[in-house]
């Protein structure tokens, strides 16, 4: 993973614009982050680590202010942050840069296909003055790809000569598509992704921004389920929180909360039986209980809801299966129990970004352009280590981050939940 | 409606305590307040207009505080203020009164009932201290009456002298029945009611507890659909808030947000085609809309969800009816919609309340505890024309208040919305 | 006070656009509601009863909407609603009688003296979409009046018919001038007051907006007071809330908190030795209080702060001289306490309405709106038993509402922080 | 910074309880994270480079659970977290350990000095259940140290074998001497601290809790300063911040809000002249400015107020400095300013920890008990890189982290105010 990241070329010789010189006096351009800055006893490194670029403003940028144009997209669901992240590139491009051409295109890769014709927004600082302030993205989204080669045609046509790519995985993979299609025709368009995941689920960045927003704003519903729960006999709250492949949301919402008695997410298999007979002592104990589960959870457990379009299986929600699944057993077992469910996803995603998400958007937004400026592409930028680093693409998209069930952080949830192995 | 409250006895010769003897000092206690202050052009009126006993501190008080139980429950649903009521109950009992007995009996009428085996807590200002800050209720809550006859049997057993009776109409029909049968054994034992209904219905109250509290939290759920449904093309959001036969929460609701393009209330019919008419020529305007819909609204169209125990009817949810309907018509029509769906109620009914209803719960539970004092029974307490009131329990439950379609809160809604006819 | 209020002329021929016609269909456009609702005992009444207008559209009205020109002034200090208010009355002019000329005029009563320079902004609905979400005013505020004829002029030149003026006593007195000299003029041009007063102290109407949001946003105040008072021995919270000459919004935030334990208001006067004396028996049982004090209260302890350009003293804070005050008295004593003094006031008045507000500022501005186009003049819109009425401007500003000791509103105070007279 | 934290003893035979042992099947106890992950272009490191220890439960822990008698402290000035770091503290000695004599000690180091008459608060996890839902502690606080000796000889007196000292750097001073003490006497008691303050600027730590909620908290009073400021001409809105030393909750909260356009830290000097500069400047664009002032800035421009007890200078508010300055500088000017002055601090201090630091306190917490258990002494816990790592108080003391202005932190704030350099 040391590799350089791509670079649409060599570097230009255009220099960075005076209000910037200063922020680069005496920074080391070259420097790098370890990955694993672990120290192992007894173990001898004689390897260089893997490690990756930090982002940052670089002395000689590749394209010329006043003559470059940019444009952002946001792609997928909705998520904290958006409008933050839109927001501070159109900021940084044009006061730090100069850059006087900046276009929001509409709903995701649609706005990359003029048979949408969707019109692309004109940004500048008064129309993205106050946008942070609300959640959604003011530039709309969609879902799935576009024809690589209509959206190519596009950029050239449009002469756009950046383009930053907000949203998860999926997306990532599209801009790798964009950016080979570009380098084949020769074109000189650099592809900056800014990741976008509620589930903080990507490689290679520690954080990814709306995740702490999402766990914040998980806790009112946890707090209803814990009320709801207490105000009766034999009261469950069950809790349905965001996490498709990596439960890193409904765990730190757990912790932060403390009043979770059960958290069930994907990295950590558990059996039915095994959670029935843990409510059950629960609710001898104490009469009432908090479960929390991530929605790709128990995977295994649901019956399929059908097929999708393509005949591939769809899930069941995994959330009122539990609920329903719970409702049987203790009616079964003679002792009714009242489950109270809550999902909350839609008014998490669509809400604004908390304090500490609109730094970390600022931050990833500013070192975004940055990058551009200086020619990288095919990259996304992230945080390591609590530094901000510029990460290939394809190390970013390779494999989803998950919780470790042997990792401080699990060590924590066991801790804090006091529950007992599933399995 | 002019009828004295129900008077457990004549008043006793006890004088009410000293540092509460300031307070009624100038007090008319006879005063009275009309129901309806409205005059008509050229009307004359020779009757007295119907009226109802204003609320307050009384100079002779039928129960010597220091020999008095007083004891308090919970039934029903969750609503904001409930702990407000309990500890606002307890500490003017203990502090102005001098009542050092109090009772808090667990999980509503089932704590009338020995055979739950349900212990009482002992209710005093340490016990109380800051649980109005916390939702839910700290007593526990049950649904449905338990037998009239065991209750009252407790009661006397409990030398219990006071009963504050929190809860819905049911609460306090069944409070009647107590109130009945107290009397027909001639024990002296005043029941109390505070109206809680978080949907507002219940009549001679301009306003119960939670209420408010209610509205102000529909807040994020209606910004969230309103979000999700501008996020994409041809989106809806659709909120379903609370409103069995009252749409009072999602008319205040709506207006509170301004972004409602659609209300759907019980008082008020619709058809689904001018629903769906309705629909259309937004997408077309705006590609986007908001509908929030009363839980209880378009019975009508319902289909009925199986049968409950008693063999009656259960009537489908009215949310989740129109998701589909509306998803379900648009594809049809070949112009497919996004519908996102958010349903908070859980979420709404077990949080705190606010800092309008904690004013208005404390005031309620005092004059509570006021007209408990005094020796009145059968009633309970309420706000109208912005003074607090004793009103007889039998007028509080005869029929449920609702939106007048022709009252200026309507107009309200139709200028704000904008939302023709849909009949 | 049963006078019609004043109109601008004998209502015109204009009728009622089509989508208001439906909402007045049943409505008695002369019914009025009653000052005082409250039967005394004994009490025979052989005059007709005091009485306010009811607020509301009208069957006939005086201006022809689509050659109308609108004007909005907002003036004096921030409070919550005011961009709700300005929304509200544009929405309202826009959608339910379809005029389409709004100005909103710059930084208060300057706006209408071209010697400032300050340019009008045009309203529309795209304008104004999402102000309510913030909050200070769009369009700017300033204190004080300017020249009346030269106002009268710019009405005239601008061909503004109708002018709402959003502010004070001190505004709708200007207010007052204006109509005046309009009328010397034989104008036609309609001036509408939407009383603001955070403090809630103006006549004839039970409640202005801001007035709960601020009761509201107290309360974290009220809380860290709380809090910082027991983190230490002897720790005294004190928290100075807005309140000139009536303590209205000091005492429901005390009310909400339930925390406070001595609550000191302008009309309720007090002697610093009886508030040291209790202070110090508080201290010795519980080893911490809380203070809420209105910023008018105990004027005539304050020692004069200096002299104003007029030669009046100015007055010092309350705040900072209790604070003073205490920890001198405590020092003395040989018992020193901590206090923590917490001064909220700009971060309260800056703050966007809460949902009752926003409710009760559209509903204002709509009647605002109603009257406006009926051709009224000379009053404002207000609330009184529930009602939305219109008010003589004459009226409104002829005393400030307070709060009356006998009141039950005062008796609540009592019972919730158990202080004892202080006098 | 090598060296082992400092351990009571070898390690003694005592295992670790069941529910623990699965927790550290696989762990590396003797894992080490590197203080700086930075890898630098063509430079080769020979020596072992400075790490610190990973916190985590161990194998073989000092104490015997059950014989055990832990104590807890808090000082110095509120912070949000204290209440959920002793919450935590106790549920893991609780639950995980099974430790059941655990104290509250009151008021900070007083509650070690019998001459206060404290009485400990027996904790348990009934006592602690909801403490984390409130601010400020439950066990009070005070400020500067006491009496070694007797501090010492209470621990051996009440027979305390752990000692959780919850504090900012001038009680961990404390700490390490009764570590000293302790260790002179050979008696057999673990100090183990957790770094309180909320300016984040302890060595080693690359967070402290209630950091996060403090710039979230601040963002109230940024808007406030913002709506203000656009309120009226030339408004200036000036807000004061935490950060005696290091400006970091000033330059996050700015961050976070964007609509900062000066910040001003301890770490960075400027001059008045400047300042007004870039004000003259900046009204004269956009007619308002919003300044955020970390309360350490500008030392060297403050007149001394006074002098403490031991004679010390101490200085005045460089807030209230600022406003008056300002408001002297533009009045000289002829073109007077409005300056909204706001101070948030005991707001922000005394409230409850946000999600983010709630799940950082129980991680913090339950990271001090594993220490203490496994029978260290004289080190805090901290995060390092993201992981939890025990420090020695020795190096977390030594000295403050800062700002530097040559970081990317530093970078990111002129990117977002746009403010030059002011020397």
């Amino acid at each position: 993973m040391n590799q350089t990241n791509y670079r649409i070329d060599n570097l230009g010789e255009c220099r960075i614009p005076s209000p910037l010189t200063s922020l680069v006096a005496g920074a080391d351009e070259e420097a790098r982050i370890m990955l694993d800055p672990i120290l192992k006893k007894g173990q001898v490194n004689h390897q260089e680590p893997s490690s990756l670029e930090l982002s940052g403003p670089r002395r000689k940028i590749f394209f010329t202010p006043e003559k470059t144009r940019a444009a952002i997209i946001t792609c997928g669901g909705l998520c904290p942050g958006l409008n933050d992240v839109i927001r501070s590139i159109t900021m940084v491009l044009w006061y730090r840069y100069g850059v006087r051409n900046i276009l929001g295109l509409r709903y995701g890769y649609e706005g990359l296909n003029p048979d949408f014709h969707h019109n692309p927004i004109q940004l500048n600082p008064d129309v993205v003055e106050d946008i942070h302030q609300k959640g959604g993205t003011i530039l709309g989204s969609s879902r799935g790809p576009q024809d690589v080669g209509v959206m190519v045609d596009y950029l050239q046509e449009m002469q756009i000569d950046i383009l930053f790519t907000v949203g998860g995985d999926g997306t990532q993979r599209g801009a790798l598509d964009l950016v080979e299609e570009i380098s084949r025709r020769g074109a000189k368009i650099a592809v900056i992704g800014i990741p976008k995941t509620i589930d903080n689920d990507i490689s290679c960045t520690e954080r990814t921004f709306g995740f702490q927003t999402a766990v914040a704003l998980s806790q009112p519903s946890i707090d209803s389920a814990h009320m709801e729960a207490k105000a009766v006999r034999n009261g469950v709250g069950l809790v349905k929180l965001m996490g498709r492949d990596s439960g890193f949301v409904a765990a730190y919402a757990s912790l932060a909360s403390s009043d979770v008695n059960l958290l069930l997410v994907p990295e950590v298999s558990f059996s039915l039986p095994k959670v029935m007979h843990f409510l059950e002592e629960r609710l001898k104990q104490k009469s009432h209980a908090v479960i929390v589960v991530a929605e790709g959870s128990g995977k295994e457990l649901l019956p399929p809801d059908g097929q999708d379009a393509s005949g591939n299986e769809i899930l069941g929600d995994i959330g009122v299966f539990l609920k329903h699944a719970i409702q049987a057993h203790f009616r079964q077992n003679g002792r009714p129990v009242s489950v109270k469910y809550i999902d909350p996803s839609y008014t998490i995603r669509s809400a604004r970004a908390n304090a500490d998400d609109s730094v970390f958007c600022f931050r990833l937004a500013e070192n975004a352009v940055h990058a551009a400026m200086a020619g990288k592409t095919g990259m996304v930028v992230g945080l390591w280590n609590g530094h901000f680093v510029d990460i290939p693409s394809i190390e970013a998209v390779r494999q989803r981050k998950k919780i470790d069930p042997s990792s401080s952080l699990w060590t924590s949830i066991l801790d804090n939940t006091g529950q007992p192995d599933l399995i």
